[in-house]
């Protein structure tokens, strides 16, 4: 291999490269005219950092806890769709790097591997559930009920998407899943997103959301998940703070903001400028977690700086392991370690509880990369 | 067809390729540095949305009523001139798609169809006659009779062109109407701006205007116009709040904040930069409205939430009519309906009633396309 | 001539055609790594206009009176040194073209024309002389009395050139007059900038300022001046509020914001954006002009609506100049007035007298040409 | 030579010209993204000067202090580190060029050339030691001893290096020191930097520092700093008001606004923006100094303008040193000088002294040339 791959834009280059177009543009993919997806990184380099000097760094621990579970350092792997297309270990690849970090793995309802092969490949490892909620509760209801089983630890229920963004390379390339890859966690085609099915000429993942996910979801809705599991329940897609005061009243152990990777509502602000208002509102009730736009170990530390208590990285996973798939996947979460690690040694953190507010301040004119 | 046309930009590409670059020009430019232009659009992207989550969204209803007259969505066509150089069907094919998709057509004094042609080609659809006021009030008082008698149901006078703007590619093209063209709703080769007449080295519009429009008007001209006629009548062309308290005074229905689509006072501010000063100025008393720079289902948002009851979109329908006449007026208006209905969706409401202005904030620095 | 100039870009694009490239680089080059060069253009784009709807603009009166002395328009020619580079016709030239446009000239003491052939080919044209206050003070005194036989109505005075700033260009250039030009105003070749002087390896200009302009000059000097005429003063080149108070302490007339056109100090705000601070503490007492990136004639209209009784334009002058002499001066200022005519039109002022600060806010983030 | 070399950027062009890749890599480089390496020279664009009139600037004095010795200009030499790479002169170089200027060296614990030789060279010379503390306290002590010995007349203590920061460029280059080149302070190979060592795949530099730098340093490490020496000691590398008051309560002299050319912390803020929230914590009760970004005269002026005694310029003595050793470095430092000059004559500023904060403000969004 000639060129080193030194950051997690490196990466992306290199997936870009070995991946078929439609489908690294599925990952890469904004909704709509993706302000957003330029926002999300943008926006971190309108925060900057004030560093505090002379605090002994010589050791520097990254440990916290999620929802009560010890994690390595405070970055996990996001839940993204069909991992297997990315790279033939898809999931299971993810979670044996993840395993390796000691760090947690969210699972997408839409996994290109099973629940239960994923906790098979990853059995120590720390694991959510992402959950979508279908039309059909029956089916909803099971996907909770193999996550308790299978030994993971939470469920993200995913409240952002009554229907899928509008991303148009997806609409362009009639994006569906390669013929060899099917949604594990259903039976039938279906829902299974099966690429025997007919999704005329649009997006067929657009398609299949329409079809099978439930628009209709409320917070009543959110009850009856409450209901149904002891397992804890942290609200996806969160981006205002009467929303998640709301989410605080209904009993949900904590709040993901976050913007859907810019894929559904372009125009929603940068995930790390919502998260104050969130911090805020929550009043230190439940946890309160960040994805959409980290790249760089000083966007750990900025979502941190401004309450976060972990952060979940989506597309790097990506494009991890379609350069190299599980040992792709641990080097991408190896890099972001140790950037973390620099950073909170460059401003004086020796251990995560010490990183507060006072390390970043809004410079909306900065100089970003973008 | 090779390459598919799934938003308005793809349709003003598509207009540009088949439309003579005079006439391209003509739709396409603003006033001198087209600092405005370019502002209509950027600014949509400095506001930022914020969506509402779990409402139940399984329906979303886009109806609304303008001035009285119900619509199926609050987009509706702007009065833009002379459409039949855009295509042979010119405002008959506008009209015949505003009515398909349930939505209203200002025709504009400059329309090459009539105004009884208009009114034949798309009875059942919700018509208003856009208005200039002629140096010859007769001339005027002949318009508004017409529009009354084929059921145009209100005025839209506009109060920002006592001269036309400085086009300067109209002027370098010397534009005047083809040969075969003539304002339809005048009989004079003189009112008509027919290409006979002699409009020297200038822009042959500018020269026109200068000639035949009143540049004398003012608030008098407005109580002359309310006593003429039992329509609502509508003040198109309001940027200040002042204006806009004088406009409720002298008894006018409506107020369009409109910057004429950046073709007059280059360096004047977006539209929906001006629209909140003017909702909070008519403190609910008469309806407002925007048109410039609306491309996209969250630009109609955005205006909704700021107060505005409906918006007009200009260029995206003549960029429609030139690609593909009747149809392509139907597409664009269809693209923009489902934009707005996902962007509804996606941010939580139900219906027009719910948009608010906590869906909106301004992130003066938020990155724009352009 | 095949391309048709229509606005002042134009006529610098031509100027830079047919100009010597060192005698184009002397005239459009700012100081250092021109910043306020770029500032003084976008600063203007960063004030948005709001207009006034019908207030009867059938006739716009755009004449006004500068120093008690009438003038067509609020538009008057800038002091711009050795006009004879850009045209043999030079300085005598842009007097004519002035009385031409019944508008003013300011004669810089740096003409390549003597004060008595620009009195004799202008004799009806208002004219004033820009000083310079040389180390020889007899020199400096003769220039004044020149002035008042010739019937110069004022006294400009630059305050802001104790050094010529640093032009890389002219360095690069080794700058120097033509060998057939002068300082016509001076007889001996040390004061007349002759070529025949060695200035060695720099800007032959900025050894001529360093050699004969005084650097020593304080307020003192001003009250000597003051003593040794009764035609105004204005101070040219004032920035700071303490400054322009301190001006109206020593009696001076009048005050011309400026920033010597971004050619002396780089980094100093853009005289649009000095000009409200000045205005504000003179409290009215004096008159205030503006000078600094006035292309278009919407830059005139926002300089009045903060409070400037008249702009003066120096490069766009010189651009004229160059593409066609005294009609090319004409030529530039007939557009300039045009549009501003056109501004007040479209803005509702039927006189310069109606120009408030109403028209214009500031919008930081509005997008500029640069 | 057919290219003059005018102004810092001209010296940076050639410098890149002459220098080896990887060398000029070392110096230009900025941490991670480079974002801060950027926002050094474009926050100085964002501040803008006020110049003051009628000051009498025939006189420009330019002297000043730093720490009790005095200065010919309040611009000095900074610690760079290894600068044999870019001439074979280095350090020696440097030291003669600054004694000519009659400004002071700030020479790094990392030096080429030994604390002794450049006293040597420069025995006239103002000089101050750049101090790393060793883990090997022994090591760091004498690097005191010997600064104290040969009349160096400060100790500039590093405090934002607890570990190098991460250089991209450097990781590609493998980066260590020339076979000929060790850090000339040092007798072992290991503290030497040799090239004999084995740095892997890494910087080298980052490995050195790693293996030798002490990432304990505390406060209680600046107290056993002090009771070493009689020295004055500066804190090099404060970004925070909080950090400068403790600095001044552990009794230290001085302190330098660094982020270290932008190498260590990517994402912190310009020292120009920091700049001033020090000088106010501080209170006037130790000098405050600032370095990062300075390249033009004007940068000089602001930073004194906000507070600062004196700047430290970096790679503008790099760039001089590679394009023509000592000359090179007495060239740049000229340039600085005579602008630096030129702007305060242009100011209004007869001296240093009456260098003041109202020559400065903020307007965020000045165009900079970056």
């Amino acid at each position: 291999m000639s060129t080193r791959l030194l950051c997690i834009s490196d990466y992306e280059q290199r997936a870009k490269s070995v991946l078929p177009k439609s489908i690294y543009d599925y990952y890469r993919s904004g909704a709509n005219d993706q302000e957003t997806l330029a926002e999300n990184i943008a926006a971190f380099s309108r925060w900057k950092l004030y560093p505090r000097i002379l605090r002994n760094v010589a050791e520097v621990d990254l440990c916290t806890s999620i929802l009560g579970q010890r994690v390595s350092m405070p970055i996990c792997a996001a839940a993204t769709a069909m991992q297997c297309m990315a790279h033939a270990d898809g999931e299971l690849a993810t979670v044996r790097a993840c395993r390796s970090l000691g760090t947690g793995m969210m699972l997408s309802s839409w996994s290109t591997s099973s629940i239960e092969d994923v906790a098979e490949a990853g059995r120590e490892a720390l694991r959510w559930l992402q959950l979508y909620i279908y039309k059909d509760r029956e089916v909803t209801k099971q996907l909770v009920r193999r996550a308790e089983r299978m030994g993971y630890k939470a469920i993200f229920v995913t409240v952002d998407t009554p229907y899928l963004g509008n991303r148009f390379d997806d609409v362009r390339n009639r994006f569906k899943l390669p013929p060899q890859l099917r949604l594990k966690n259903f039976e039938t085609d279906n829902l299974a997103f099966s690429s025997k099915e007919d999704f005329g000429d649009n997006s067929g993942f657009a398609v299949y959301v329409t079809k099978v996910i439930d628009a209709s979801i409320s917070w009543d809705d959110v009850k009856w998940l409450k209901g149904l599991t002891s397992l804890p329940i942290v609200a996806k897609g969160i981006l205002r703070g009467d929303d998640a005061r709301e989410a605080v009243k209904h009993g949900l152990d904590g709040i993901l903001v976050s913007n859907h990777g810019a894929r559904q509502l372009d125009g929603v602000p940068a995930t790390i400028d919502a998260l104050p208002e969130i911090v805020e509102a929550v009043e230190g009730k439940v946890e309160v977690f960040l994805d959409g736009g980290v790249r760089k170990g000083t966007d750990v530390l900025k979502a941190l700086a401004l309450g976060a208590k972990a952060v979940f990285v989506g597309r790097p996973i990506i494009w991890g392991l379609a350069s190299q798939g599980e040992k792709g996947v641990q080097d991408v979460l190896e890099i972001l370690k140790e950037e973390f690690r620099l950073a909170m040694a460059l401003s004086g953190c020796q251990n995560v509880k010490v990183i507060d507010k006072t390390l970043v301040r809004k410079n909306p004119l900065a100089l970003s990369k973008i």
